[in-house]
C-alpha cells in the first residue's frame, strides 16, 4: 500500500498482460492460481519519480492518496483553498454546536427571558428593560450547573473526542490534497482549477502518461482506465442496488413495499463490504486473494456474517448519540427556514436509492448530477402533479379552520399590539400559519395543467431508467398505443450526453475489459426482476435494466455484425450479460472467464442496518 | 320521475324511433302532437334489472340520480368518500364559522386582549401575564350577553334552519351516490376511480350498454348522447351566452359596458329556466309539453315573468343574510391570505362569464376547465402586459410616500422593540406594508418583454375564441399584414384536444342529430352579433362564433364534399346555422324541423338578477 | 434657437443640398468654408404655419422644443397627463423627503419612543398605552429644536432654492409639452396616444412632410432623418464608448480593471460636451462653427480642458450635498425592501455601461429597451450560473451559524412573546434574518443545470455584442469546434428586429447620407480595441465592434455587389469604417469627406467624474 509497492513496468510486462486479456472461456482454475503481485501492479496509477521534482525528493507513505479518485475528488471539491476551508468550517461547526447547546442548556435563565420573574433591579425602579445580558447567568453559577450534571460532561468528552478524530482525519486528508495539489501544478500544469472541466484534468492525465509512462501495467492508458479506477466500489454498489442484493426494500404491515436508504446505512455497507477489517477488498483497488479461492467463500460468508453483526451492535450502542446529534443538526439548519420559507422544506430532491438506480455503471458523480439535476424540475412537476382528492378536500377545509383563526388573530393583533403581549398569542399565529402552509400545499393549484405522460418522457429524457411496472402507467392519455412503445427511453435519447469524449471510444474496443453495461445487455427488453427473487442465482433469471436493454436494442444492430462476441445475437443468453456486470467491476480479468469465476458477491445480513 | 317510468324499449320501438330520426323537412306540425309518453321514454338511460343485483332489490325512488349527469358528477367528484368528506366537513364548516362568529361576538372581553382595562389579578402582584384564558368571559355571562342581542338569536335560529335544509340534501344526495358507487362497482367494475379515466367510465358504460341494453330507446348509444344528456341544460345556456340572450351585459354611466355574471344570478337563472316550478323542463331531460305548443307561448312567458318576478323579491328580501354571509365567508377564507401572501389575493380566474363564452358544445366540465387551464398562463401574461402609464407614475410615488414612512418605522422596530408597544404602530407598518404591496403590483416591470400577439396566438390556440371587436387589435406587430389573417385561430389550432376519443365520430355522422356546432358554421368568417342587436330574430342575422367559424373553414373541405347538409356549400345560410345550435340542444328531434319548431328561448326579464 | 430661424425651404434649395451629398472624396478644404447659415437649415424640423392653426397664432420662443427628440420623448412619456402627474408628484416627492427628514431630527422624541424615559402620565396611573402623538414633540418645541440647529436651516434653504429651480424647469417643460400636445392632436390627428406605438406616430409625421413641406431643406424625409435627428447626442456617446474615448475605465489596484460609469457622470459628460457653454455644440442639431475649423482646435481643446476642471470643482463642492441627498433617497426607496424581499435588491439591471456599450447606431431608446429586456432573463440566467466555490463553502456556514441562532431565537419568541420585549431581540431577529439571506443566496442551488454556453447565445441573440475577449471563452461545452464560429452572433440572428420598417431602406440606399454602421464594417470579424489602446489614431488600428461586423459579413454580399462604395470588397480599410462611424454621427455631410474632416471628438480629461 506504500508507494514502494509501485514499479514502473517493462514493456514486456505490459505485454504479457495485455496477452492475459485474450478471452479465453476456461480459464476458471488459473484465475485462483494468480499472484498477488501480479495484481498489485495495478494498484497505483501514478509513480513518483525524482524527475519532477513536485515533491522536492520526499517520499514519505502518504503518497498513497495520489490515485485517481483523489484526484477526481480533489477536482471536484474544487482545490486546495476550498477543501482547507470547508474542513475548517465544518471542525469549527463542530465545536459551535456543542458549546452553543451547552450553553442554550446550562447558562441561560430562562425565567427572566420569559418574564415569569420579576427582574429585580433596585437601581432602576420603574419599568426597567430587559437586556439580553440579563438572561445569560453569569460564569460560575454556569460552570456549577454544568458540574452539576454528570451525563451531559460525558456527552461533552465523547464529543471531544470525536472532534479530536476528526481534526486528526482532517489534517491528514489535507496533507494529501496538498500532495495532489502539487501534482496538479507541477505534473498537470494546472495552477487554479476554477476553469478546467473534468476533461481537460482527465486529458492532462492521459497525455502525461503517454509522455512519461506512470506507474500502471500498461502502455496506452485511456479513459475507460481512470473511470474504471475511480469508481470501482460505485459500479459495485450500483450493480448491486441494480440487481436487488441490497437489502434496502422491505414491506412493512401498513405502507407496504418502502425503499430505506439512508447515507448511515450506505456508510454501514461500504464499510462492510468495502473499507472495514472484514472487507472483500485489501485497498481501493484490489480484491483480497482468499475471496477469489472457491473453498474459502463459505469461510469468507461467516466472517462477513460475523462482522455484520457487530457493527450492528455498534450502531445500536451508538443510536442515541448519533440521533440526538442528528436532531440537534436538523434543528440548527431547518427550524429559521421552517418560519422564513416552509415552501423550501417540502422540496423535492432525489433519493439516496434513486441516485444508485439511476447511475449508469461508469458514470462518475458530476455526470449523474449533471443528469439528475437536467430531469429534476420535470421530475418535480410530475411528481406534484398528482394529488390525493381526499387529501385535497380535508386540506381544503382544515386551511379553512385554520385560516378563519389566524385570520382574526392577525386582525385583532393589527388593530392593537396589546393583543400580541397575551400569552401564546404569537405561538398560535406561528403554529396557524404553518398549519394553513402546510394545509396550501396539498391544494391542487386550480390552473394547473395535467400532462403526465409528456412530463415523465422529460423525465426519462434525462434519467433514462424507469421501473418496470410503471411501464405502460399512461396508457390513455398517449397518443400511440402503448403496445410497440415498450420503453420510453427508446423514443427519447439523453438530449446532450456529457461524456462525448469517450463513449465513441467504448463503441469501438473489440474484446477490451470493461465494457460499459448499456452495451452488453443486447436485443431485449427484459423485465425487471422482482425484488423477492432468486438473487444469487446467476442462471437465467439475470436480467439487465430495462431501460440499458432499450439502448443497447437501437444500438446492437452496429456492433453485434462485428461478431466479436461469440453467442449469436438472436440467443442472447444471461451469462453472457451477467458478464457484462462483472466486467464494468472487475476489468482486470478476462471478461468472460469472470463470468463464472467472479466472487459470490455476498448478500449482507439484514440486521446491518442504520439504527 | 319514477324508476317506473324508465321501462325496456323492445327492438321494434327503437328501430321506429330511429325512422323518426331520418330528416324530413316538413314536419313542424307533426312536432307538436307528439305524445307525451313517446318522449319520456328517453328520460332515464338506465334500467334498473335485478338481473345485476346492484341494488339488491331495492326500488326506492331514489334510482332517479342514476343518470348520467350523476354517473358523470360521481366520477368528478372523485367518488364516494371525497363526496362524503366533503359534504361532512361543508356542514361543520358551517357549523364552525356560525359558532365562531357568535363567539367573538359574545364571548371575548376586548378590553382585556386590549389591556385598556387593567386585569385585576389578586394573586399575582407584579407584571401579570394575560392569558388566552382571561380574555374570555365565563360561560353564563356569555349566554347573558347571547340572550340579550334579538338579532342575533335570530340570526342562529335562521341559521339553523339553513343548516337542516343542508343537512338533509347532503343525507339525499349522498343515498344516491351511494347508489351510484354501487353501480359503479357491480355494474361497471370499477372499485376504485382514481386510475379511471372518464373516456375510460363512458367506454365501460356503452359497452355495458352494448351488452344489456338499459332503459333507452335506442340499441346503439354513442358518445354523444352522454354528452347530450349530461350538457342539457348546460348546452342551453351556452347558446343563451353565445347568442346574448343572457341579461348580464350592462352599459352602467361611468364604467361603460360591463358584464356581471355571478354564481348567484347563474343559480337564479338555471332555477328560473331550467329547475323551478315555473320552469321549462320537467325534469332533467324533457321540456314539458304546453312548451311545445305554439299557442301556449304567451301563457308560458307570462308564468316566467311572474317567476322572475317572485324570485326577485325573494332575492331582495334574503339579501342582508345572504350578504352577510358571504362577507362573514370571504373574511375568514382571504383574510389571512391578504397578509401572508397579498401577491396571490391578485391572481386573475377565469370569470363566470368567460367559462360560457369560451365553452363549446358538448364540452365537458372538465374538458373545458383543462382548456381554460392550459390557457390561464398566457392570458395571465398577456392581460399582465397592458399597464397603464398613468397609474403606474401614481403608484410609483405612492409606493414611495408609503416604502420611505414604512422603512423609518422598520429601522426604529428594529432598533429597538419598545417601538412596537407604541399604539397602532403595528397597524400602521400592516397598512403601509399592504399599499406599498399594491402600488407595486401596479408598476410594470421593467425588463418585461412585449409581445402582445404572440401571447394572444398563445391564449386563442387553447381558448379558441375570440370576441369580434378585438379583431385586428395587434395589426402592427404582427409579421404577417392583417389584412390576410381575418382570423387568429385560423394559424393557431390547439395543439392537443382532450376529446379525441369522439371528435372523429362528429365528423363523420351523415344525418344524425346532435351535431357540433363548430362543424356547421361553415365557410364563414362571419362578425359576432353586437349585444344590442335583434336577439330573438332567426332570419339571416344570426351568427355563429367568429372563432367557431374559422375551425370549420379549415375542416369544411372534405366534410361538405359529402353533400349530406342540403345547402350549397357555397351558400351557407343564418337558417342552417340556427339550426345546429338548437340541434346541439334537443337531439330528440330530426335537426332541420328543430330548426323551425325549436322552442323561443325565452329570454327571462332583467330583474331576475341576483341581489 | 428661436422658431424664426426655421424657414421654409425652397425646392431648390432642397435640390441643392442633395447634390452637395453626393459623394466627393477631396472636398476636405470646402468644408471648413461651409457657411453657418448653410447648416442652421437642418435645426428645426418643423416649421409653424399659420395654417394650422395649432398655436393659435402665439408664436412664442418656446416652439423650439417642437423638435424629433421632443416629439419622441412626449411619445415615450405617455402624453401630457403623465408628464403633467409626473411632474407634480416629483415636486411633491422633494418636498415630502425634505419635510420628512426634518420632521424626524428635530420633531421626534425618541426617549417617549423606545421607552427609556418613562412617560408622566399622570391622569392614567397604571400601565398607560403610549401613542404616537406622545412621541411627537409640541410644534414650538420642534421650531425651537430646528432653530437651534444651524447646518439644518442652511440645507433647508439650500433645498428650497433646489425645489425652485425644478419648478421654474417643470413649468417650462410642461408648457412645451402642451405645444406637443397640440401638435399631437391638430397637426398629427392623435387625440389619446397610449394604442399608437412610436412607428405609427413617425409614419404620421412622414405623411405630414410630404403633405405639407415642413421646415427642412429636404422634400423627402426619411425614418433615418427623424432617428438622426433624435439621437444626434447619442451617437456621439456610443462611438465615444464604442471607441474607449470616454474615460470609464480605470484599472484599480487591487480590483483590476473595472468600469465607472454613472448617471452622474453621465451628466456632467453630457454638460461638457453637448449642452454646456463650452460645449462642441450651439444647440441641439449644428456643431459651433469654430469647432470645424482646423486652425482653431488647440484653443477649442484647452477650452474644453478649462470647463472639465470648473466642472470638476462645482461637483467637489457640491458632493456633500448631492451625496447626503441621494443617501437619503436610497434609504426611503429600499429600506422596506429589504426587510420586506431581500432578494428583489440581489436583481441584475443592466449598467448604463452596457447600455451605451450595446447600443446601436440609430437606435431609439425603446427598441433598445426592448432589446435589452428581451436578453434580460438568459443573462440574468447566465450571470446566476456562475458561483465561487469558495464563497459558496464560507456561506454555507456563515448561514448554518447566523440560522441556528436565528432558529433557536425564533422558537423561543414563538414559545413565549415576552421574549420580543427583551431589549434587542427583534434587531438579533433581523439581522440574522438578513445575514441568513444574504448567505443563501449565494450558495448555488442543488440542482442548477449548468449550460452556459447556450445560455450565452440566447444573451447573444438579443444582445448582438461580445467583448473581444469572451471569444472561445466556452470552447469545451459547445458541440462545434470552437475555431470555424470565431462570432456567436453568427449563428443567433435576432429573431425579431422591431425595427423592420425602415431596415430594408437602410440597405437599398446608395449614396445617401448617415449609414447604419452595422452596414458598413465589411468583410472582417476584426477584433475589438483593448482599451488601453491608441485612441485617437484613425489609421489603420482602428476597429468596428465584433457583433456589427460578423452581421455585415453575412449582409456584405448582397450590398457590397452594388460597388457604389468606392473600395473593393476584398480590402476594406479603416479609414471607410471610420467613415461609418462619422457618417452615423453627422449626416449633413459627404461621407467620406467628413471622415478626414470630422472634428477630434475630445477626450475629457479624467477629473471630469461624477464625485
Amino acid at each position: 500500500m506504500a508507494a514502494a509497492e509501485c514499479r514502473r513496468v517493462s514493456p514486456g510486462d505490459g505485454g504479457q498482460e495485455e496477452d492475459d486479456r485474450v478471452p479465453e472461456y476456461r480459464r476458471l482454475e488459473d484465475e485462483e492460481g494468480l499472484a498477488p503481485g501480479e495484481e498489485d501492479e495495478e494498484q497505483l496509477l501514478l509513480h513518483v519519480t525524482e524527475g519532477w521534482g513536485w515533491t522536492r525528493g520526499i517520499h514519505h507513505p502518504l503518497i498513497i492518496s495520489l490515485t485517481p479518485p483523489h484526484i477526481y475528488h480533489f477536482h471536484q471539491r474544487n482545490g486546495f483553498a476550498c477543501v482547507l476551508l470547508s474542513d475548517i468550517l465544518e471542525l469549527v461547526q463542530f465545536l459551535f454546536v456543542v458549546t452553543f447547546s451547552t450553553f442554550l442548556l446550562c447558562c441561560v435563565d430562562y425565567d427572566v427571558l420569559f418574564a415569569t420573574r420579576p427582574l429585580n433591579h433596585s437601581h432602576v425602579p420603574e419599568r426597567a428593560k430587559v437586556t439580553l445580558p440579563d438572561a445569560v447567568l453569569p460564569a460560575p453559577q454556569c460552570a456549577r450547573r454544568l458540574r452539576g450534571t454528570g451525563w451531559l460532561l460525558f456527552l461533552l468528552v465523547l464529543a471531544g473526542a470525536v472532534w479530536l478524530c476528526r481534526l486528526v482525519t482532517a489534517l491528514r486528508r489535507l496533507v494529501g490534497y496538498w500532495e495532489i495539489r502539487s501534482f496538479y501544478i507541477r505534473a498537470l500544469g494546472i495552477p487554479a482549477l476554477c476553469n478546467h472541466s473534468w476533461q481537460s484534468v482527465q486529458a492532462r492525465l492521459l497525455a502525461l502518461q503517454r509522455r512519461q509512462p506512470l506507474c500502471v501495467p500498461r502502455r496506452e492508458l485511456t479513459e475507460l482506465d481512470i473511470h474504471h479506477r475511480i469508481l470501482r466500489f460505485r459500479n459495485y454498489t450500483v450493480a448491486m442496488v441494480n440487481k436487488s442484493l441490497l437489502p434496502v426494500r422491505f414491506r412493512l404491515p401498513l405502507l407496504g413495499p418502502v425503499v430505506f436508504l439512508t447515507r448511515g446505512l450506505q456508510f454501514n455497507l461500504e464499510l462492510l463490504l468495502f473499507r472495514g477489517p472484514a472487507a472483500l477488498f485489501q485497498n481501493t483497488w484490489s480484491l483480497r486473494p482468499q475471496v477469489k479461492r472457491a473453498g474459502a467463500r463459505r469461510a469468507l460468508a461467516r466472517g462477513l456474517a460475523r462482522a455484520a453483526v457487530l457493527l450492528g451492535v455498534a450502531n445500536l450502542a451508538l443510536c442515541p448519540c448519533v440521533l440526538g446529534w442528528r436532531l440537534l443538526l436538523a434543528f440548527f439548519s431547518y427550524a429559521e427556514g421552517l418560519k422564513r420559507a416552509p415552501g423550501s422544506l417540502g422540496a423535492r430532491r432525489w433519493s439516496l436509492y434513486a441516485r444508485h438506480y439511476l447511475r449508469h455503471f461508469n458514470e462518475l458523480g458530476h455526470e449523474l448530477q449533471a443528469r439528475l439535476s437536467r430531469g429534476h424540475a420535470p421530475a418535480t412537476k410530475y411528481m406534484d402533479s398528482f394529488s390525493s382528492p381526499l387529501l385535497a378536500v380535508l386540506a381544503r377545509h382544515v386551511g379553512f379552520f385554520a385560516g378563519s383563526v389566524l385570520a382574526v388573530l392577525i386582525v385583532l393583533t393589527v388593530y392593537d399590539e396589546d393583543v400580541l403581549t397575551v400569552q401564546h398569542i404569537l405561538t398560535a399565529i406561528t403554529l396557524l400559519g404553518l398549519v394553513v402552509t402546510v394545509a396550501r400545499s396539498f391544494i391542487p393549484d386550480e390552473h394547473a395543467v395535467w400532462c403526465p405522460e409528456q412530463l415523465l418522457q422529460r423525465v426519462l429524457a434525462h434519467v433514462h431508467y424507469l421501473p418496470e411496472h410503471w411501464q405502460g402507467f399512461h396508457p390513455g392519455g398517449a397518443a400511440e398505443p402503448p403496445g410497440d412503445t415498450p420503453d420510453p427511453h427508446l423514443r427519447a435519447p439523453p438530449p446532450r450526453s456529457r461524456n462525448r469524449g469517450f463513449l465513441p471510444q467504448l463503441h469501438g474496443g473489440g474484446g477490451g475489459g470493461g465494457r460499459h453495461l448499456l452495451l452488453r445487455a443486447a436485443g431485449r427488453a427484459s423485465p425487471r426482476q422482482p425484488p423477492g427473487g432468486d438473487r444469487g442465482d446467476r442462471g437465467g433469471a439475470f436480467r439487465g435494466r430495462v431501460c440499458s436493454a432499450g439502448v443497447s436494442t437501437s444500438l446492437s444492430p452496429q456492433w453485434l455484425s462485428e461478431g466479436t462476441h461469440g453467442g449469436p445475437p438472436g440467443a442472447p443468453s444471461g451469462a453472457r450479460e451477467d458478464g457484462a456486470v462483472v466486467d464494468a467491476l472487475r476489468s482486470e480479468q478476462s471478461p468472460v472467464a469472470a463470468a463464472a469465476t467472479c466472487p459470490p458477491l455476498p448478500r449482507p445480513p439484514a440486521g446491518a442496518g442504520d439504527p
